[in-house]
């Protein structure tokens, strides 16, 4: 009870701080004193700060209000793109205080190589917060494959060439922090749901991540959709051209092989991979270039496809784009817009509200492994506290 | 707090019955005294009846064991159907123990009539279950269409015709009883949920409903997942061909022109319709007939097709293949089996459990909408049961 009600402030003065503690008090339905003690607790652990007296004219004799701390304990994310290593640390209130990111090439790498790179780079995020007075309370990596419930074991990552692999141990190890290994379209979805700038979130929405891989994560009621092995979300082998194309999943016409970020480079005749493959492409677009903007069409259209039958399975309030390839929404998302209403049955057609593009881009998945680690600070306040230095 | 273990009590005899007050007690963590005192308030309701001492040689003072009453409230389920109107009436203990049957032929007919003739049917169950000593506490009807999520209106049935109907205040009218209107998959899933004879039964299943329409259900840890309008599980138009035959939907290819009961009647030359021409189809195919499975294994294709996006999307424990097609499971099945398999990314190809034929055959949301009343009158005891005559 005593820990429910320490996040319970915790959460009260995330969502309405700089809070004094009669409005704590007043939202979370405890007394004055009771919650006196509990902010005690959480000031004492570092969680909280006090802004000095509240605004003159409030009720009552005047109070300091409440913030979270910006320094204490703090979020560690992770992202093995296919092409990138990248890292960040966010404080309490969600904002990011270090980023790095490295080019990488790692289709086909051993994983070995990969970890110890990564938990360098970790490493030295961790060394630049810390001197920002932040204390990484754990740290969540987001990987573009399938993740087992034990969040632990990269089940098979395609586009890495990773099966079977436990990704937690190398990294908890070295790092000698909690761990969290997590699929990087559910994870996106969440940062969507934490960050996305909605207002109120959607609490019921399909978030498709559009990379070299098409993942997407289904979000009900606010909480993922993990499925019975935890393999829900797999949009990019939803089949579009049943007679299509062969995948290397061993299935034939999926959607990836029309709408992943590869393929379409391929049919734009664009030799670069990567973000300077999708930066050329976007180029080539925006100057109107026929094949480029016919091979996002394409690309759009087979998204539509698979997006129908989502919207029909599913009647999702909102389809959120996010990703690399949401950079090049602006041809892509008409297209996949056409394809949807053509095949989304009435009326559910015209209750339908058309797809969004998620603000938060590339960053999505990293922003929300980074921010996983605090929400579980707030959920367990005095349990994912690391002992003071 | 005593509705909440009214009910409990109530779930306890229902799973567990025949069962003392002692057992029940123990199951449900109160004392005996406090169980005596709800036992014989439930009693009072005629809910519960007692079976004499309990077997010898349990610990303690012989009592008499508890069972859910044969007589006193039931529930009355009714479903209209494109070629049939169907009612019944089961007991606290989920037993049929009246049901009535009519032909019919809805495509295209007004309401009024058929409600009319839906309510004399039901009234004629009510007095036959009435002279058995059932009081109906409830009456649920399964409809082939989209219903609102205010469980009364039909928001569009392309297979009758209905648009925008309220179905439920003619009935509720006519029968002086609460009526609730639902979707046909939607309470064909919660059958098998409640009586589909699975043991345990699956908590994230997806339900396909194959008839004239192809309807499904998503449910998610045990409760149906009906979408932000409530228009979730249109699978009939998710598009398996998308540059494939017109739908009246306004869509293309949509998986009911491929694998509706209309579509493999056509495809296979037999111009009957309805239970007679799914016998003939069941006939000829069992007689080796060449265009009969053809079309049986062409239907199957394009089912497959359509549920391997839906397991690559929600990876659910299991698929329920329920409705009046099941009668032709045997050569629709392995078709769609071999290209759910083909289309299904590893490794949930690996770990998907194949599709289950429902035992519940075409029945299944006239059983389902009969025993929603029962639920809800184990749910809350007091509160359904009608005042005794």
């Amino acid at each position: 009870m005593r820990r429910r009600n320490l996040s319970l402030v915790l959460h009260t003065v995330a969502t309405h701080g700089p809070i004094s503690r009669a409005g704590v008090a007043s939202r979370i339905g405890l007394t004055r004193s009771a919650v006196s003690t509990l902010v005690e607790e959480l000031d004492r652990a570092g969680l909280l700060v006090e802004l000095g007296p509240g605004r003159p004219g409030t009720v009552g004799r005047p109070g300091s209000e409440l913030a979270l701390s910006e320094s204490g304990p703090a979020g560690l994310g992770a992202e093995i793109g296919v092409d990138r290593l990248a890292v960040c640390a966010v404080d309490l209130r969600g904002r990011v205080r270090v980023r790095a990111e490295e080019p990488a090439a790692h289709r086909g790498s051993a994983p070995g190589p990969v970890l110890r790179r990564l938990a360098r780079l970790c490493a030295r995020v961790a060394a630049d917060a810390g001197r920002e007075g932040l204390r990484p309370a754990g740290l969540t990596v987001a990987v573009p494959g399938l993740v087992a419930r034990d969040a632990a074991t990269v089940v098979r990552a395609p586009n890495l060439g990773w099966e079977g692999l436990d990704a937690r141990a190398p990294l908890a190890q070295a790092l000698t922090l909690p761990v969290t290994v997590a699929n990087e379209a559910n994870i996106g979805a969440l940062a969507e749901l934490w960050c996305g700038g909605h207002s109120p979130a959607p609490r019921d929405f399909v978030y498709v991540s559009a990379e070299i891989g098409i993942g997407a994560a289904v979000v009900v009621d606010g909480a993922l959709l993990r499925g019975a092995h935890g393999f829900a979300g797999e949009l990019g082998h939803v089949p579009v051209r049943p007679q299509g194309l062969r995948c290397a999943c061993g299935g034939r016409g999926c959607l990836e092989r029309y709408a992943g970020e590869e393929a379409v480079l391929r049919a734009a005749g664009i030799d670069e991979r990567g973000p300077a493959g999708v930066a050329e492409l976007r180029n080539r677009a925006g100057a109107g270039d026929g094949a480029a903007r016919r091979a996002l069409r394409g690309a759009g259209a087979a998204l539509g496809t698979a997006l129908a039958g989502v919207v029909n399975l599913l009647d999702p309030e909102a389809v959120v784009l996010g990703g690399a390839l949401t950079e090049l929404a602006p041809w892509v998302v008409p297209a996949a817009e056409r394809e949807l209403r053509r095949h989304v049955a009435d009326p559910a057609r015209a209750a339908h509200g058309g797809i969004v593009v998620s603000g938060l881009g590339r960053d999505a998945a990293l922003l929300g492994a980074a921010r996983s680690v605090v929400q579980d600070v707030l959920d367990d306040p005095l349990g994912a506290a690391p002992a003071p230095a």
